[in-house]
């Protein structure tokens, strides 16, 4: 345990020695770094997938279930998706440096602000290898240093890729300690990491509810949580019944493993007749489990072929993560608002509707990090928003609120140019 | 105890219902209220003003020092200030509801950002009655409910401003809770303040360096810390030496006691015997004390009538807060940057230079929430740079950086006008 403390005390002096020299990184380093790293994920592909193997044997031989064992997986063609993705950050424009807000007083003060990194960035994460090249190049990109702490079952996975990305953005000229992995894989380093105040700037925690709530109930410094979306989308009466059913499909369908997957639909009484035949039936194609109201279940229960559930009290406001999602009937817009309150999650949250006022009411006052009129909550998501890149969606509202890209991992210090200003 | 513990529940809980209904509160209405209570400030004076002496006998008999005794004062000229800056917050525009960042994505989704109150926001404070009806009046503007918890010695006072804004803001149809005082004076209550995550959403600490601590190493809630400004400007060899004096003389002795004002001056050795005697003149009519380091000390002993100490060790990184004064020779811009990062405290700093690239280095390299060139750190304020009000200034780098106002006590929600679009 001693030397697992001594090894991120280390890094973490490293890396804040490393985040005040990234900070004036020319953007033409810091690309040539994240396209050398794309390179270093092919080159190094045996090397990389040795290491995979690795954790893959261990992780099934300790019984590990399937899903785990994917996500854990490494394979040529996801080395290559991961390379892409590091061009594309390598693409972006590069935040630090934007001058914004500027303007002359009327004592001639030129005042205005400049975005800065925020130093050194806690990633503390489960499972995925992926995600240590994916913070890793958003962090490089926005001058921050990064302290990465993986799941100790991907350990051999994520030291190999972080050597490789290590070694490859030091040969373009980044400052060494810009990216560290801790290799120890003690579990009490977690909480010593939550107190490291004054050398890690912002923690980011990436995994299960179980360690959002750890991370976040610990650390001294700012978290940004989030990943945690109970999202409902409302088929108001004023609803385009086609457009309702082709939203709910691809809100629950279209991957539903993820946090702005549709979890609970709302429907109003008006149309519950009309509606949730059809979208039942596109969904029972997809093998969906509805967990049903009694009035949902009425109006399904002379459809054939359905999965239907009736709805436990702890089926409202849960996060399904899966092909199952919970249906309620309710007789107005109110009653729908009502219901999103108590069990969102605040992430995102939709309205079918044709009606002007009743969207703009939806809009206003569902208080949630994504509102959306007429799509599929399947949209939150910072590539699909335009930002390019995501680095983790963000339910707090606090600094940043909803996909978080590389603007949302800088900080700003105020400019003023002056010529001989004093105050009166 | 119980029942303060009962007091501040019922207070929270109280508040979060209000805040709900802050959010969708007319510009109309906030103002209305605004002005309602600058009026009652004047109309209710002889009751304030009564309950103010109540406290300040208290704290006399107490045997609190004359400074402190000043700030606990309140007089009819201070409650007329205090009522004109409630009028000034009126005037502001309502940041809630503005939309940024619109633009339409190549399938067709609006999507952009509206800005939105952060919900409930905790404010614990020192001695100065008037932060009472500062901190109200900000978020009563942003939408924001807030749980005010003064300093037991000023419990008279803040209970009869807070009774007095209260009333008037109900009475212009603010909904009912949205400012919350809590009126016990046990010390045990911010604690448990500290606590009520999920019911205050944001806590703002005012006060000395002990309280901030407090509050940020306690605080389950985000923080905004700040307030502690050990403030350099440093007289590069290319300055203009009139400019020079004029600035230092403005940043040491136009208000001594605040977080902005200077408390080092790095002098490079070039112009040190050309600058040190004009300007220790100009400070010592001002009865500025100064702690000069070993060259300093044999420039300025000649001078005549000079209030002369050499410097310990402790007098770099001290913020004085009154006419007292570090000084310290350096041989270079390296050297200057190099005394800043270790004892800057990341508030304001400036440097005095007519070179170029000296004043862009120093504006890029140095970090902090206000970087200077050629220009008084008394000017970092909420009003001074025009953003109307300021709620506190930020030393952190999280959220929001320098002096906060009306938007810096906001978030965001993202809104998505679509017309039927699925995600492919």
């Amino acid at each position: 345990m001693e030397a697992a403390t001594k090894e991120l005390q280390e890094k973490g002096r490293a890396a804040k020695a490393a985040s005040r020299k990234l900070a004036f990184l020319s953007t033409e380093t810091k690309n040539k770094a994240l396209l050398n790293i794309a390179e270093a994920l092919i080159d190094k592909k045996d090397e990389i997938l040795a290491a995979n193997k690795i954790d893959y044997e261990e992780a099934k031989a300790s019984g590990m279930s399937e899903a785990m064992l994917d996500r854990l997986m490494l394979s040529s063609s996801r080395l290559e998706a991961m390379a892409q993705d590091v061009r594309t950050v390598a693409a972006l424009p590069d935040p630090v440096g934007e001058m914004f807000d500027m303007r002359t007083l009327p004592n001639g003060l030129q005042i205005g602000k400049k975005r800065v990194p925020l130093g050194v960035i806690g990633a503390i994460y489960e499972s995925r290898p992926n995600v240590t090249i994916d913070i890793s190049s958003l962090c490089l990109k926005s001058g921050n240093a990064v302290i990465l702490r993986g799941g100790r079952e991907a350990i051999n996975s994520n030291t190999a890729l972080a050597r490789a990305a290590q070694e490859a953005c030091y040969q373009a000229g980044v400052p060494q300690g810009a990216i560290q992995l801790i290799e120890s894989t003690e579990r009490a380093l977690v909480n010593q990491m939550l107190k490291m105040k004054g050398t890690i700037d912002l923690i980011i925690p990436r995994g299960g509810a179980g360690l959002i709530k750890l991370v976040s109930e610990n650390a001294a410094m700012p978290v940004v949580t989030g990943g945690i979306g109970v999202c409902h989308t409302y088929v108001d009466k004023s609803a385009d019944l086609n457009k309702a059913v082709a939203i709910a499909y691809n809100a629950k369908v279209q991957r539903p493993t993820v946090c702005n997957a549709l979890d609970c639909l709302l429907v109003h009484s008006q149309v519950a007749q009309a509606y949730l035949p059809s979208i039942a039936e596109e969904w029972a194609k997809a093998g969906v489990e509805m967990h049903c109201d009694e009035r949902a279940t009425a109006i399904l229960e002379p459809v054939p072929s359905l999965r239907l559930v009736p709805a436990a009290d702890e089926d409202w406001g849960k996060e399904f993560l899966s092909l199952r999602a919970a249906i309620k009937v309710v007789d107005s817009l109110d009653e729908a608002l009502e219901h999103i309150e108590t069990y969102g999650s605040g992430h995102s949250e939709a309205i079918i509707t044709e009606d002007y006022s009743a969207a703009m009411r939806f809009l206003d006052e569902v208080d949630a990090a994504c509102v959306y009129a007429n799509a599929s909550t399947r949209f939150t998501d910072g590539s699909q928003f335009g930002l390019g890149a995501e680095i983790g969606i963000s339910t707090q509202k606090f600094h940043a609120r909803g996909p978080m890209a590389l603007r949302e991992i800088t900080s700003y210090k105020w400019v003023i140019l002056g010529n001989g200003q004093t105050r009166p």
